[in-house]
């Protein structure tokens, strides 16, 4: 281990990393003193605004610890038990909370469907409502959940989330998004965050500040403010109600206010990027979809996934045998040149080139 | 308001609280590069082997983020949808958790029977039991839930823990324990943590440390192993897994291995054992059960309780009347002292006392 | 057993009486050749214009095949999990379909109240509603169901009926009907089924043919129409759709059609009416409540029951010791008559009056 | 319509049929005088002892009232929220009981694979077995089901059940089956009850009556009595316990231990075996998958198929765009004549043949 410094944090996901300083800053400052229970405090108060102003609209925020727990209570709210809601086949609807939507539901269906590049498309969803369309045989369709950024480290386009929600509002069913990512498909597409959230026509999103750089902070947030009713009991008895709130909601304020949530997200962008670059030209390995967010997707030799394992990288392989390098908001340059250093060495080119 | 610094911290309930500093530093230690997700990282298994060291025994420990949380999915663990569990009238199983035993079970009942002082006992629980057994047209017993200290302030002594625990098991009926307050109960009975655990016929635990010192911080412990089976499944389904698990799981370290925990429910017994006795020579107050915890329940003139109010404090008003006054790890010799003066003041014995 | 003809048909419940009649020919009749599935029959739409005739009015109806299906589905519908339904304590709802609304529902306590003479009134309704209203650590209330007849044989009148679900609309609550005596209430109250139902604020009405005279048959009936919005999935989904539906369907139609469910409840609660009559006079038997329906409930000395048992008669002793005698609609003169003689012969009156 | 009594039963499913004289003549006798309820009466005695003599074992015995009850039920009770079941894509579990499965289980995944002819095979159970098997983040395999005779109207020989319930075992999973046709899949093996049941290594069978003769009859069966454990809770819970037991067992008697059920499923098997053989010379059609059992699966063009229904005949076209004719204990040879003479006239071969 000549060189130990060299791969220090890891691409296995940015969920790896730990917590920004705005947000930490904000943490200390709430630990002071006493504070009411149950989010009845001053800086709870502070962080709904804090979410409000990033939406730009008077929309009813709720924080809960985990994405699971944001998505899961989210669809269970939306659909009844002989409903389903439709999402990608890649969503961590579908495949990463070990049945959370059809446990929080009480037995809605979650129908996963294909879509290229992680995407949901209109024919796709337009099929899968009609197939059973009518038949009580078979759960009606009542939700459909977007990812943006998607699991494959791509991003909806605007026209695309309007294409695909105007749809749903025509069919009577809701728009969820779920926005484990959105800041990085955010400073993606340059836009605000309405832009991307209501004005596209998003009912309900679950909105994500793990990945980002909280401890644990999600929010399920309602536009649709019909469709809040009753979500305060259903936040409690999920269990995601912080008796000591102040501790959850805080750090949102410090994490948002300061603009700290789109630096870091650009930042992981950026990396990523950079990675990106790193990779293309290198003969033996293949780009599996083009880089929007902070993640890149690579197909790769099977000896070349085993030596950078060797070499201590930690990075995730995917059920269809794709290699998932995602970088955070504390990934650092050096991490990234090692990575791409490291790579060469391990390919063709790699080989040849010279040091 | 001239003594503004009069009221700073109030007894309302302890999660009212902060960090404490032992956690505080855990945590701060915890936020340091990279770490694997999901509870895979070191920060996690020392803490695991904290709790492991505390009960003397390799139990098997799942952090949850909230208190309601622990219970409702440990009594899922335990009953099917055709089962009950048995708790006290005043217990949060029944009165706290938004119905989340029942929601997190899939049904399951839960039957609230009264008792002295916050507390089951051998003849409630037969009683129950025993009501409808073997008659199809209603559920079967399968769990009884201990609260411990009780919703009451109170603490079941070892004896009865076990003269219940051992009805339980010739019943065939599990035992779970709410340990919200458990430092609490154990500083009151001057035992070790097993002796009222496991060693007393407890088969699950919540373990609290929210209203003790911790941001967020619960766990489900099972000294049953048998009865642990599948529940990592369930953990993560319920919401309840953090992906960035040391932030969750670091603060226990800290908050055990220094002692903070014991010390920190020490010094809050202490601060209500000075209410108590500063508030029992008051001709208008009544002290409405024995005061074991970190609570002093009282019955009191409405003219006294608006009285505190209007002077700053707070405090909880019980359903039957009485009025909780909980004192907290932070809680400080002044504001007790302070309390009793008001107290003094308001009442009758207060009125005539010279200034 | 000198008498092996006397207590052939027994007094336990009128759910041990067979088909009768009007119902049997009309499942005979269904019987021929083929009909399509799932309800899409002839047969199906004729029953279900028999049950729009008898409420004069245009409900929604859906057969299901028992009463806790009924009720559990009805409550399932009108509450989420996070809700509560009231109803009485002696309910079914409470204590006869081993937690099935709360399964149904995913989690919806039943929260049950006392009553007069097994019936809710305003200010039982109200103390429910009220208790923690608007606190979110406890469910809100969704729904009350009333029991017509209740379950302690009286009848509500058309007033308090009006006054009860006045209060529910009120307070924004729906109102359930358990009915699965609604026929013995109706030729109590001498009333159009419409006047005890819908025209009384009841939006929900499980309505009961099993007790009355059908082998399996009961029907949740919609009057308010928005409440049935998508209740034929979940009544798909709870595995009560038949497929040869035109079986659980038809016998409605001769049973309604013919007059034959009046009829048949006319008979029982004469029967009862006559049991009563003979029993009034009787000095150790007490009558427990008015009875307005097809059953007495009495209380009586511990060696009158245990004669009568003897004497090979079975009838119900309710949890709080009190004695069930239920008619049916295939009661006979002759079982009233020996009961009652077996009564006397068994209590001091009886022992002491010449034969 | 020269020709009105043409198509007077028709083959869109065995579950138009309707009820066969043995089961009708056991009703009947049902119908008589008083019986106790909910079960404990001499009819339902008789029953659990007919199906027990045709398993020759001592079998737990739950009839329910339908197919989809018995199928949700039966897994609800193999799978927590937290584990899956595996069925093939084609199966009554995933497609037709709208979503049961998952509602009764709470939300455990029904996870459809593909397999050929309708059947599954180690290899896809293998697969969907071990894909996530030990990540919590999906849940656990805990079921397989395999539906006897399958959608597909094949049946598993004997040789295959064994294999693949060999593996279950091995892999510590149940083997459930949907047994709605398992008679017509006995008739096709030629063997015992036994064979293709709890000898071949099945855990718990749906076992089917309605489409074979029954009016609502089907049937829960546990071969393994430790996983029975509760079930008479659960039972009663999900609404599937008549009060009237009587009137659902009553017919299973007559049914079983006349030979009825057999008879019925050979009749109709024989029919579909005729259809078979009539349309296989026709050259515009063609047989989509081996017949075993009561229905005949054809491609066949789109203006023949409309031609047939113009006749007046119906049958089924399934998702992928096969047509089904299903044959029933009751159809009559005239009907398959007819049928087959229609399909003669309507295609090619037939418009060539001479009338």
């Amino acid at each position: 281990m000549e060189k130990p410094t060299k791969r220090i944090r890891n691409f296995a996901s940015d969920n790896n990393s730990g917590i920004c300083p705005e947000a930490w800053e904000s943490l200390e400052r709430a630990n002071q003193g006493h504070s009411p229970a149950y989010g009845f405090d001053t800086y709870t108060e502070a962080a709904h605004a804090a979410v409000q102003d990033v939406f730009a609209t008077n929309c009813q925020v709720f924080f809960t610890f985990t994405g699971s727990a944001a998505n899961s209570t989210a669809v269970a709210h939306l659909c009844r038990t002989y409903e389903f809601v439709i999402c990608h086949d890649s969503a961590h609807l579908a495949l990463g909370e070990c049945g959370g939507p059809e446990f929080f539901s009480g037995g809605s269906k979650v129908v996963s469907i294909p879509g290229p590049q992680g995407q949901l498309d209109r024919t796709g969803i337009l099929t899968a409502y009609e197939a059973r369309h009518g038949d009580f045989q078979f759960p009606a369709a009542r939700a459909v959940s977007l990812t943006q950024a998607t699991e494959m480290g791509t991003v909806y386009s605007l026209e695309k989330l309007k294409e695909v929600s105007d749809l749903c509002h025509e069919l009577g069913i809701w728009v969820h998004m779920d926005g484990a990512r959105l800041a990085n498909a955010l400073v993606h597409l340059e836009c605000d965050p309405a832009d991307t959230t209501w004005r596209a026509g998003v009912d309900v999103l679950s909105f994500g500040g793990t990945k980002n750089g909280l401890a644990n902070g999600e929010a399920v947030i309602f536009f649709n403010h019909e469709l809040a009713d009753g979500f305060q009991y259903r936040w409690k008895q999920s269990g995601q109600v912080a008796s000591k709130m102040r501790f959850l909601s805080a750090p949102w304020t410090g994490f948002l206010n300061s603009g700290a949530w789109l630096r870091n997200a650009r930042h992981a962008n950026r990396c990523a990027s950079r990675l990106e670059t790193g990779l293309k030209p290198l003969e033996d390995i293949k780009l599996a979809y083009p880089r929007h967010a902070n993640s890149v997707f690579v197909q790769l030799p099977s000896e070349v996934e085993k030596g950078l394992r060797m070499k201590g990288w930690s990075f995730t392989t995917m059920p269809n045998g794709t290699v998932r390098f995602t970088c955070s908001w504390d990934t650092q340059d050096v991490d990234v040149e090692n990575l791409i250093s490291d790579f060469c060495e391990l390919t063709k080119i790699g080989g040849n080139k010279p040091t």
